[in-house]
């Protein structure tokens, strides 16, 4: 966006290895309610007493939502992707629930980079992204394909 | 949840091949704005007029937003896991994106059955789901790791 003040980060500026720790995000009951009453309406997404005799023993974030969550971080605070962070699609796993009053970050790096055979201005940058609480849990593993475009000659 | 009308079902009732389409999602330009204003903050998700010039040629959903309305789909009008539907994780991809004015629905089918090896009373159900346009174009496919138990004795 106009507004960003991270550079672009073209192709050729990036390279295996390259991380990236994002600023944090504080998940609070009223939000994991509202996102799940919307998106993923299940007992233990949006009523913490229901929550209590099921699967996760209290209330807990939608996975979908920790996805969310994870993508505003990694949009406004992880790496500045110029044409923007644009996910192809990708592998992603919840090692453990998110709960209110985690405070998250995301610890991305990465991972592959495959030049396009097809089209000599783009290719696909592997990213790893952890989200994690400020403890170190992993709340989420998600390893993206995302579309990476050389700079203009 | 206790109004659901559709009958739970446990681990030995779902055999591989079974396969179920969701209800309808309509996919309005407000709600698209209004999710990735929250969670996915690009132009080409948030203004209109800005997309256009993007990598997507005009406005369109965060595939995070895709991925929660296949939810709010799934659980609404999909398998009735007893128990719920609980993903440890999955494989997803967004082949086209999704626009306003679409109307989405889910087609979804067990691939895979794996009785857990430590824990007798669940298994791993593997579920594939397309979302779908009403002209059969496909927005994502998921490949999800679903817990399903099985009915107590």
């Amino acid at each position: 966006m106009a507004s960003d003040p991270r550079p672009a980060l073209f192709l050729d500026n990036i390279s295996v290895g390259d991380t990236v720790t994002t600023d944090e995000y504080v998940v609070t009951k009223q939000e994991i309610i509202e996102f799940a009453t919307r998106y993923d309406p299940q007992v233990f997404h949006t009523d913490e007493e229901g929550a209590v005799d099921t699967f996760f023993g209290g209330l807990a974030a939608s996975g979908w939502h920790t996805a969310a969550m994870t993508m505003r971080l990694l949009v406004t605070s992880g790496f500045a992707f110029s044409g923007g962070v644009v996910g192809a699609g990708g592998d992603i796993s919840w090692p453990s629930a998110t709960r209110a009053g985690d405070v998250l970050h995301v610890e991305s790096t990465v991972a592959e980079i495959t030049p396009s055979r097809s089209r000599p201005d783009r290719g696909t940058v592997t990213l790893r992204s952890e989200t994690k609480t400020a403890d170190g849990e992993i709340r989420q593993v998600l390893v993206a394909r995302l579309v990476a475009f050389r700079k203009p000659a």
